[in-house]
């Protein structure tokens, strides 16, 4: 018998997160009676809000629990146009919007109805290291494109100039961005989506992190195109993540094969997450999001300049999402050993730049602000004690 | 500007569901004032048991709707494991086990860290129809394998010694099967999965259907190998559909890349879903679903028959899921066009072999009775006043 099992050549390219060792470390540690400050955590630290449980639980008392249509129940995909016409003041087809199982489900139906093998695909780096591997899944290339300061961590029009080959297919931004949490403007959104269409191409701008702002607002790549894929979910902002519940705004062009792919890779979204999503967009609904999102404002408020006090470097405007990306060079070319030693001699858990891409990890590390303001104080007192031992 | 879309050559390769359009026009049908039985719906028509709802009421009101770790609770895949224990008489390491998005999550993983471009899976012809799409989405190659009567519509062990190329990497079983409700035997499941690894490759058995046996029961893989992957779900059994909640049970070799997928391609299963699983396995919970089984197999004892009075040929043991596939031929030679003419004359939806594959599907529909036997009944005598002018 042969031994030997068959295996994908795509799984060696698909990288583990290099966080969940140090979680595993975190985890013991906890066990062994340490007190952890928790600064990794990609998730936001509140549960979803009330009326949504109490829409999700009346669904279920309801009996919704078969299958709704591949994409989505009609109420909800209105509910989101809705959104979209009151917060954005943008007009949207309710038939341009499919539901999808998480951000992360958006994401897969883009690349497969996008990609053929060997299509290239624009990142930036840093940014959300699970998008190469959804490029990577349909057998296309992510290329990583490096973004610093200069163009506040994004892709500008220059960047698809200068890297689009012909292999390019897309181009991706995230506004605000993870891990930099900085906002791309409605001039260069439209800048970049002209930069792809004109090259047979399309962006896609993930918006997931849309509702958490707290300088100005994050516009919707909407306001200036029919033609990107624009991504989002009810996971972050919404607080709903372990729902796995997002929704794609695609150029009508592309409307049925996202349908026809859905309804055989996913069949549907999960139908009480749909129905308790439909809460997600009412006054009472919106009055707790607003305070939660106070809340992260007023802890990047104490966290930004008290980072930049002990040293770090955060040259860009983080002006979203809840992550600061910070220049540790000043105390090590080693950001992953330099995490790793912060949780085991100071109890601070942040994720290293590897992570994030290839373009200088070693010098950066992640600090995520989704715990309470007084354990961001005590981590940036423990922060303190360590760089000065 | 370029006004062509770039566009993945898969999409025209994965073929939307025939049924919809049928589906379309019974819709329209009934919103015209017109009855229509149906026994084209692939879900159980009974809601989510009791229990499994109050436990997703719980889940909610105790906040648990954040992210859980990409394989699943652990609590759920040791219930599973338990299951197995109970219902099968066969011991699996939790560890093997992982939580997935429904059955199409499962197919999404497993095809993910077999396939590569280029590599064949061999299918039974008919079978489900998204499999195939399963395998094109990752580049690789659905074969389908003519099955009929002979070997009750599964592939045998023959099938995959004259069918297997060097291309081959995986074959697929689904017992029982949709969409002829046949099942395969411990015997024949050992040498699928022999023949298969003899060659370097594994077997996929899809045991969906499994808890809706009503002669005997269907024997799980894991009986007989540890070398295959075993797929099951929430959806028909414990009534889950809309939560989109399934399992793989994998071969050790495959846990880690399974992990490193799903956490990059899900980050995890919903979690109100997960939570609410737990008490599929009560003692509760499983009265309610032997009950239901009791009226599938009643439906069944019903509609067999009844359908083979009316000239359907029925060659082949359907024992289990709740679907008959019935061959036609004694009325038509189009079953495509067979069932159009009988939702728009008859007011009976049934499903055409096209959507089922390439082996003589006008030659064949499929009956689902998932619907009262009061209905099953009204849908008979329809037929039989269809047939007869």
């Amino acid at each position: 018998m042969n031994k030997s099992f068959p295996t994908a050549r795509r799984m060696g390219d698909i990288a583990p997160f290099h966080v969940m060792d140090l979680l595993a470390r975190a985890r013991a540690l906890e066990e062994a009676g340490h007190d952890i400050v928790h600064m990794e955590v990609g998730e936001p630290d509140f549960p979803t809000p009330e009326p949504v449980l109490q829409a999700g639980m009346e669904a279920l008392r309801a009996g919704h629990t078969r299958y709704t249509p591949a994409t989505g129940l009609p109420a909800l995909r209105e509910a989101i146009a809705g959104f979209y016409e009151r917060h954005h003041g943008v007009s949207v087809d309710p038939a341009r919007i499919v539901i999808t199982p998480g951000a992360s489900g958006a994401l897969q139906l883009i690349m497969g109805v996008l990609l053929n093998p060997g299509d290239r695909v624009l990142l930036p780096d840093p940014g959300y290291p699970c998008n190469r591997h959804f490029v990577r899944q349909f057998e296309g290339e992510g290329l990583g494109v490096p973004v610093g300061p200069e163009t506040d961590y994004q892709l500008v029009a220059r960047h698809l100039e200068e890297a689009w080959d012909a292999r390019t297919v897309a181009a991706m931004a995230a506004s605000p961005s993870n891990p930099t949490g900085t906002v791309v403007e409605a001039a260069s959104l439209e800048a970049l989506s002209a930069a792809a269409r004109e090259r047979g191409g399309v962006l896609v701008a993930d918006e997931i992190y849309q509702g958490l702002v707290y300088d100005g607002h994050a516009p919707t790549a909407l306001s200036v195109t029919d033609e990107a894929f624009v991504i989002n979910s009810f996971s972050k902002y919404f607080g709903m993540t372990g729902w796995r519940l997002g929704w794609i705004v695609a150029p009508e062009e592309y409307v049925r094969a996202l349908d026809k792919l859905a309804g055989n890779i996913f069949l549907s979204a999960s139908t009480p997450a749909q129905h308790a999503a439909l809460a997600a967009f009412s006054p009472e609904t919106g009055e707790i999001l607003e305070e939660r999102r106070d809340a992260f404002r007023e802890r990047r408020d104490f966290l930004l300049p008290a980072l930049r006090e002990l040293g770090f470097r955060l040259p860009g405007a983080p002006r979203g999402a809840f992550y600061l990306y910070a220049d540790c060079s000043a105390f090590t070319d080693d950001s992953f050993a330099f995490a790793g030693d912060l949780l085991d001699r100071a109890g601070v858990a942040i994720t290293p730049g590897i992570d994030f891409g290839a373009h200088r990890p070693d010098a950066h590390v992640r600090f995520a602000y989704t715990t309470r303001l007084d354990r961001l104080a005590e981590g940036v007192e423990r922060l303190d004690r360590f760089l000065r031992t």
